[in-house]
C-alpha cells in the first residue's frame, strides 16, 4: 500500500470549521490520502512562525509527501501561490516568505506559480483560498499531478531576510528566539552546527537571554533538576532555553524576538 | 477506493480523551471510515454555534458522508436523536434544534427517530451519548446501513425560531452575529442573496455594528491596508465584519448576537 | 479490511508540530495504521492525568490496538521505556507510573524494557523520544512486532501511589478529585462499585466537595433543572460532581486534588 500524504498547516485554529472543510475537500478528490495535521495554531498571519514549523517538520515525512500551508494575510490580494519542489517532497503555500526557510535549506528541483483554474473548486472566493484552491491542488498532487500542469515554472520566489546568528565581537554570537513552544522553551535561531563552529567546547560559553545567564550547553532537560535552567540543543537541532519541568518563557517573560547571546571563554 | 466518511462536531473541547473514545468506537465497527473532525470547541451546548458550522461545512464533503453533531445540553432527560437524509447526505444529531438550518435550507428526503438499541454500545450511560448511542450508530450508517432500521419515521422535527435578517425600514436592513472565527471576523446571519435584494448596488450602503460605521461592502480582506476596517461577503456567503490582519470582535467587543444594520442610500 | 490502530495519548498541545510529526514518522514506518489522537492537551508532566484518561479510554478500541502515551518529565535521563501487554492491548509508555492505573485494574500479560535501537530512529535525541522512539516502535508493533524484540522482559514497573477512595469513618467515604473536564464536572476516584459497597441506597447519602453540599446521586444531568449542582455517576463510572450546563469547577473554585466526602445514613 502506497496511500499519498498530505500535511497541512494553518493559522485557522480549532474553533472553526476551516480545517475540517479543507479536509472535505481532500476527502472528494483523493480519499486515499493520509491526511495529517501539522499544526493550526500558528499565531493568525505569522508567516515566519509557519516557517520554522514546516522546516523542522518536513524532514520527517516521507518523500512525496504533500505540505500544504496556509497562512496568507494577502489572501485576495494579488499574491501568487507557489508549488516548491525540493527534496523529493512538494509544499504548497501562498508566495509571501513562509518557504524561505525550507528554500534556504534544501536542494530546490523546481518551482511553479500555481494559477490553473482547472484545478481550483468553481468559482473560488477571496476570501477562503485554503478551501477552494489549496485543498484541491493538494489533492491533485497526492493523485500524482505534475506540479507543470499547475502554472509556469519560476525562479523567483518571495524570501524573507535571513534569521541567521552574527557575530557581533570576536567572542560574542547574537541570535534570537525564533518560537516558544507549548511548555516554554524558548528556542532560537542558533543552530547545533554555528554554535560548534563558534565555540566547539560546550562547557566554555555563557548564555544569555533577558536577565537570564547560563554556564554552558547541556544535552538534556533532565541534566539539570526540576525547576532549574538551562540552555540545551533541543530536538529541532537549535540552542534552547529552558527550565526543566518548567516554563522559561513564563520566567524570563521573553518571547519570539528576545535577543540572545553567546559569551565565550578566551582561549 | 470508495470509503465511508464521518464527520465529527461537538463541544467536547480537546482537554478530554471523549473525541478519541467515539473514534475508538468507530475504529471498532467500521475500520474502513475516514474520520474528519469538523470542530470540538463549540462552546458548550451552544446549540446555535453548532448549527452554523455543520450549515456552512457539510457541502464541501462527499454526498454520502454521516454527519455526527453532539452538542447535547439534554442529554439522558427524554430527547430524541434524530437521523436525518437531506440533500444525499446523512445528519446524526440531538433533536435539539441542532439541525434547523440544514432543515431550513435543504431538501430534507426523510428524518429517522433513532431508538433502535440494537445499534448502540450495550448498557448506554445517560450522560456519553457521544460514545455510546452516536458512535455507534455512525459507524452502522457508514457501513451502509438504511436509516430506516434506525427506528421510526417522523414528521417533526425541533427547529429553533428563524435567524434570519428583517427590513425594519424602507432603508434598513436589521441582522446579527452568529459566529466569531478565529481571526475576530463578526460573521453576520445576512447572506449574499439576502443583501443584494436589499440593497442591489453594494457600494451604495453603510454598515454598522457597535459604534462602528462602514461604507459599502468589499470582495476581499485585502481591498483595504492592513488594520483598517471592511465589510464584505465571507466565504460563507454571509455578510462579515472585519478588521484586515486584525480581529473586528476585539476591538469592537461584538460578539455573537450583536446588531447589524445595513442602510441603503436612498435612490 | 484489518488495520492497525495506534493512539497518541501527550502533553504536547497544539501549537507545535510535535505530535505531527509524530504521525510523520508513523506514517513512514506503517502507513496502513489508524492513528488516533486520544488528547494532546494533558497538563505538561501530569502524569497521573495522562493515567486517568489512557485508563478510561482503551477499553472503547479494538483490542491489538497500540496506546502510545508520552507524558515524559524525565525524557533523557536513565528513565526507562516500557511496553505492558494487558487485556489484548498493547501501552507504550515511559517508566514513570503513568501505567499505573492499567496496570492496577489489568491482566498484565508481560511486560518489556524497550531497549532495542534497532526500532529507533538512527541517533535518537534527548530530548524528543516521541519522535525517535515512541512513534517508531509504536509502528513497528502496529506492523505486527512481536514485544519480545524490542528488549528484555521484566517483572517490574513504576507505580504511583493507589489513588483509592478510603473510609475514614462508619458512615464517611473519601475520596478526591482525579480530573475536571471540558465541561467543569468534577470527576473523582470513587467507583460506581465502592460507593454501592459504601452506600448501596444512592438516595441516601450526602456529598461533599468545597462548601458544596448535595443530597443523593443522580443518573442523568438532566436529573435536576439547568444551573442546579448534582452528583452522579458519569460515563467514566465514577461519581462526579456537576452543574447541569453550568461548570461546577468554576463555581466551586474546585480542582484535581480536591477533597470529596460522602457520609451515609445512618441505618
Amino acid at each position: 500500500m502506497n496511500r499519498p500524504i498530505i500535511t497541512l498547516l494553518t493559522d485557522f485554529g480549532h474553533r472553526d470549521a476551516y480545517v475540517g472543510i479543507m479536509k472535505g475537500v481532500i476527502a472528494q478528490r483523493c480519499p486515499e490520502a493520509i491526511v495529517i495535521d501539522l499544526c493550526h495554531e500558528v499565531s493568525p498571519q505569522a508567516v515566519n512562525e509557519a516557517g520554522y514549523l514546516l522546516e523542522t517538520s518536513f524532514p520527517y515525512f516521507p518523500r512525496g509527501a504533500v505540505h500544504t500551508a496556509v497562512v496568507d494575510p494577502g489572501v485576495g490580494s494579488d499574491r501568487d501561490i507557489v508549488c516548491v519542489c525540493a527534496q523529493g517532497h512538494k509544499f504548497l503555500a501562498p508566495d509571501n516568505g513562509l518557504l524561505s526557510a525550507v528554500v534556504a535549506e534544501s536542494d530546490v528541483e523546481r518551482i511553479v506559480r500555481v494559477t490553473n483554474a482547472e484545478y481550483f473548486l468553481p468559482s473560488p472566493s477571496r476570501t477562503f483560498h485554503g478551501r477552494d484552491i489549496f485543498a484541491p491542488v493538494a489533492a491533485a498532487l497526492a493523485q500524482g499531478a505534475d506540479p507543470d500542469v499547475l502554472g509556469p515554472r519560476t525562479d523567483s520566489i518571495v524570501l524573507l531576510p535571513s534569521r541567521e546568528p552574527t557575530q557581533t565581537a570576536d567572542d560574542e554570537l547574537q541570535g534570537e528566539v525564533v518560537h516558544v513552544d507549548r511548555f516554554g522553551n524558548l528556542i532560537t535561531n542558533i543552530k547545533e552546527s554555528a554554535l560548534k563552529r563558534f565555540c566547539p567546547d560546550a562547557d566554555a560559553c555563557d548564555v544569555f537571554v533577558g536577565t537570564v545567564a547560563l554556564r554552558g550547553v547541556c544535552a538534556a532537560y533532565s541534566d539539570v533538576a526540576a525547576g532549574e535552567w538551562l540552555a540545551l540543543i533541543g530536538s529541532t537541532g537549535r540552542l534552547e532555553i529552558s527550565i526543566n519541568q518548567g516554563s522559561a518563557a513564563g520566567a524570563s517573560r521573553c518571547g519570539v524576538g528576545a535577543r540572545v547571546l553567546i559569551h565565550r571563554d578566551n582561549a
